[in-house]
């Protein structure tokens, strides 16, 4: 078993999407390699950061014989701009997100149609907060727990409550430099004035401010979606499913959910799952219903409820292609509005659930907590009575698909860990015996593979070669999003995977039982890296910047991902990104986001666009950290 | 008098921009006459709307070969996001700074560096929103709210509070449309998710988030901003002063102040007041010390303490050519980053107060409340000290300088109706007599003349020709921004203007004691426009929409322009615009914003970029309504 045979290689994924391709072509259906073709070359103003379309007088582009803007606005300027936008814009994504969560929390009773179902992470969350738990009816609990969670969107004074469980160093390198973040909307409103036609046009403060905005993503608005993500749905465990295009089946109703809030897509799983339902699908010729995940959204219910995963962003449209989903119910982020276009080459509905994602041409159901179980079960009803037009001629489903072991949340990682642990000698509940794994050498160090698909690169392969690498040299691998989903894909998220592995973290993966690249979920939460880094540097007693772990994001396609990198860089580790962030026309800014915010948060940026080149560079920044700290 | 000779043409305000130009010219430093040649012509794709730059997979461009994204964004999505952003940013603008005039009025005390000036104001405020006043200390009021206009911004429920200051039927029209605005920050924070990747592609989705995101300026942070300024530094009174580079003063020390929040200028027009300052100037040779102002705060300053006014947005490197300022203090928006580099072709010193507009190459001297008086004086000291480095040979100061009337809020324009109000037969404080001027034809209307410079049209030569038009037609005009600095820099805020109106707006001017044109103020002061307006139709007893009441922005260039001209089309007022919304590439979109919004608020865009072919339009509009009126 110790081959690369075990594997599904992107060579055989892109076999398969060749296949489904011709089907896209003899459907005269377009798909986003086509639409790659009309769209490159892309604009180099664009792609190096230097067009400023931020007033009417322009749009202004920076060439050497145009070296400012028509305001004076000079490529240092625009391009930090652009960039703090870009910033703004993905703390955006995961604090509304979040926002639309809480207010779930809010709409929770005994009898509705969200409950609590992590008790225990409510009353600790509350009791981190001060808020009064004893003898208090549990769902008092958690409408005071929303309503304080809402408050970090708005508040008018003080900075975030969960700046707080960082280790100290940290929270005095952030005051130090003055980015605590305040209210989570203040900084993305403020990161929009400064860049306003006439405000800021200094790099080095556009930076520190976004530097503070994304640190309102990452330990603000993710780290509130996702736990109160798990106070509603459970804090994940481990579930042993499957993923990639085989695990529709070609005899069932097929259910696709897809996007990033949990809300909507716990409902429709819950609504697969109600024998009425079951049996009317039979009734219908079917053998029951299968719904399965796609995107980030997969991660969340394969986390709850080992629901099987198709693929990542950019395998939506091979779904379609299939010609075997029924329904695809999507919430929001990361939706091709393609897909309306594409589903009507097909008997596939497409169904928009989010005012925050309105998408021409689909079925528009707008979700709301007081009807939520309802309207999923509708939805569910008509995927059924969508099952006998599916083109039976047309329809084909790549048979293959791999297992996967997912779910590890913190507590998890905890827990695993706990098992090797002394109990005799050593405290339970800690990371140490991680950091003594790391320590000694069995493991080198870690990282956290995170991230899109972006046509850029040849999709898929820049995480499979860099995840293959850093398994092959002892490096525990954890990873959320479509990271996440490719390592599902090829096989590495398998209790198997361990073949993959050197022998230190093979040792590991089977003393531990765990497989060497732990799912930790969707994108929104990285947050739990966070945590996860915090907690080992807490239990090594060094500065998260001093550890040999660092954070990849190979494929990095939207702006949450900058937002992001920021959060992370922010946090003192180093982020090794496959894919150029757009400031390259500015020397400035290149300087900025590596060596400049090293100086400033002690991490930074390293960017290169070859995988093996940057798995080196990740190699060689493990081992210098590790020489650093003398192991 | 009744001829144009008593006018500064823009023939005569270019010949000496061009003589300016010249001593630019000598300096070798460059003004945006030389930018705007490099950077045209422009990029078609940006001006259009139909560049997507929200993720790395692109930048994407629309063509007809490539009529989607990468994603499958087409034209209409694609312009409607880029637009919703640009309503965003404008809104983050105003409303940022309306948070910044908040913190200061939290800061007053009755021995501290800010005071409450209007405690009429204050207490009327503090009712409407429920705050207790009897017998309370006027600063324990003003922080109470303080605290409660802070809440806005952030509050978790309801919609804003301001809104029900609109007549009945403008709220309904809100409600029913579902765009009553909800926080003011997390409506911009709504905006940019919408407009992330994967998110909303509908441009009718977008532009309903445009409408609600800018109600949450007008209604939001622009009347904040505006009420709370008055509060503080007192609500305008008429004042007459003088405008044009002709207000520098050749044996003067020159401190011109620029931007728009007048927390920092209030306290630099105090200390250039003060005899130490005025003496130590004495002392260094000149006569005294000349403060002007310039942009919006020239506006805010004029209406306050009637300080003379040195132009508009495209004069403002004109007013360092002069050679004669040794000081220019910024605050925010509008301001030029070049100005940093032509100081130093001169002895000007460039200061910069805000962390909100860092500037390279400027000094920057971070503003506090607590320390705000004597960091300005400070720096006017650091003004004086600079006098004698001022090179005469280098100077010239034009000497044109008009005559103006200015400072019409509400509360004036009021004041001056009660004056020719019978109050035996009418009630006093209203603005009937308008009404009735209007409905009998002495006037035809009235026009907010609001907005920027914009070098796409000849600066300022719209607005004066589109000002000399409607006053020769009988319409009054209310103007705020750089248009009201281009009518006071022609001289027709001045009461002679009186002679370039027809004989029914000439006697009402006679009547009432008023110049033609009203001045109310900055940018942010088109709230009070709002008011005016809902206050006429209230007494009027029909919907805004009815009246023969239109705005128009004919060389606007801001993302502030594009959210307040969204929230006056909310507002029910059609919006006339001289320069092209940057979403020509797709005809959806210039669809809604024209008739698509008119048959959701009532009122929607008229766009011509010939300044008579928009006037005529303007002027058909209002007979058109006076017709539908039967008056």
């Amino acid at each position: 078993m110790n081959t690369v045979e075990q594997l599904t290689t992107v060579e055989m994924m892109e076999a398969e999407t060749a296949k489904l391709k011709q089907i896209a072509c003899d459907a005269c259906a377009e798909t986003w390699e086509d639409r790659v073709k009309t769209q490159t070359p892309h604009c180099k103003f664009g792609e190096e950061g230097i067009c400023c379309k931020n007033c009417s007088m322009g749009p202004c582009r920076i060439t050497s014989k145009a070296p400012r803007g028509i305001c004076g606005a000079d490529a240092h300027a625009i391009a930090a701009r652009n960039y703090l936008r870009t910033i703004a814009a993905g703390t955006s994504a995961h604090s509304d997100h979040a926002r639309e969560i809480l207010h779930v929390l809010l709409s929770t009773s005994r009898d509705g149609n969200y409950q609590v179902r992590d008790e225990v992470k409510l009353v600790r969350l509350a009791t981190e907060w001060g808020i009064a738990t004893e003898g208090r009816d549990i769902y008092d609990i958690a409408h005071e727990v929303a309503e304080t969670g809402l408050e970090e969107f708005g508040k008018s004074h003080g900075t975030l409550r969960f700046l707080k469980r960082a280790i100290p160093e940290r929270q005095k390198v952030w005051a130090d430099l003055g980015i605590e973040p305040r209210a989570i909307d203040r900084e993305i409103a403020t990161s929009l004035h400064m860049t306003h036609m006439g405000n800021t046009a200094d790099a080095d403060a556009l930076i520190i401010q976004g530097l503070r905005t994304a640190l309102s993503n990452g330990w603000g608005g993710s780290m509130l979606g996702t736990e109160i993500t798990d106070i509603l749905f459970g804090t994940p465990q481990v579930w042993t499913t499957e993923g990639n295009l085989g695990v529709l089946e070609a005899d069932m109703v097929n259910v696709v959910v897809h996007g990033h809030d949990p809300a909507f897509s716990e409902m429709v799983v819950t609504a697969t799952e109600i024998k009425e339902l079951v049996d009317y699908a039979k009734s219908k010729g079917a053998k029951g219903i299968n719904v399965v995940g796609l995107c980030c959204t997969a991660n969340e219910v394969a986390m709850r409820h080992g629901v099987r995963m198709a693929g990542n962003f950019l395998q939506q449209e091979n779904v379609i292609l299939t010609g075997a989903v029924e329904m695809m119910c999507v919430d929001v982020q990361c939706i091709f509005p393609a897909l309306a276009q594409l589903s009507e080459c097909f008997h596939t509905k497409f169904v928009t659930s989010s005012p925050i994602a309105r998408i021409p041409g689909s079925i528009y159901v707008e979700f709301k907590p007081e009807t939520a179980f309802d309207q999923a079960k509708d939805l569910v009803k008509m995927a059924v009575e969508n099952y006998d037009k599916r083109d039976r001629v047309k329809m084909y489903i790549p048979p293959t698909k791999q297992t996967a072991t997912v779910g590890y949340p913190c507590e998890q990682i905890v827990k695993h860990l706990d098992g090797v642990t002394n109990s005799h000698v050593e405290e339970l509940g800690s990371y140490r015996p991680a950091v003594d794994a790391i320590k000694s050498g069995v493991l080198r160090g870690a990282v956290g593979i995170v991230g899109c698909n972006n046509p850029r690169v040849r999709p898929d392969y820049s995480h499979f070669e860099i995840l293959k690498e850093l398994l092959a040299n002892d490096i525990l691998v954890v990873a959320t999003g479509c990271a996440a989903q490719l390592a599902t894909k090829a096989g590495l998220l398998s209790m198997e995977a361990k073949w993959q592995c050197g022998a230190g973290l093979r040792r590991v993966c089977d003393l531990v039982g765990i497989p060497p690249i732990l799912h930790m979920g969707a994108c929104v939460d990285i947050s739990r890296i966070l945590l996860l880094v915090n907690g080992i540097a807490r239990d090594w007693g060094v500065d998260t910047t001093a550890l040999p772990i660092v954070g990849c994001a190979p494929e990095w396609m939207s702006e949450k991902a900058v937002s992001i990198a920021n959060y992370v860089v922010s946090s003192g580790i180093d982020v090794y990104l496959g894919i150029e962030p757009q400031i390259k026309g500015s020397s400035q800014m290149m300087e900025l986001v590596t060596d400049g915010t090293r100086k400033l948060t002690g991490a930074g940026y390293i960017i290169n666009t070859d995988p093996h080149m940057l798995v080196k560079s990740i190699l060689d920044g493990i081992e210098t950290k590790r020489a650093a700290l003398g192991i």
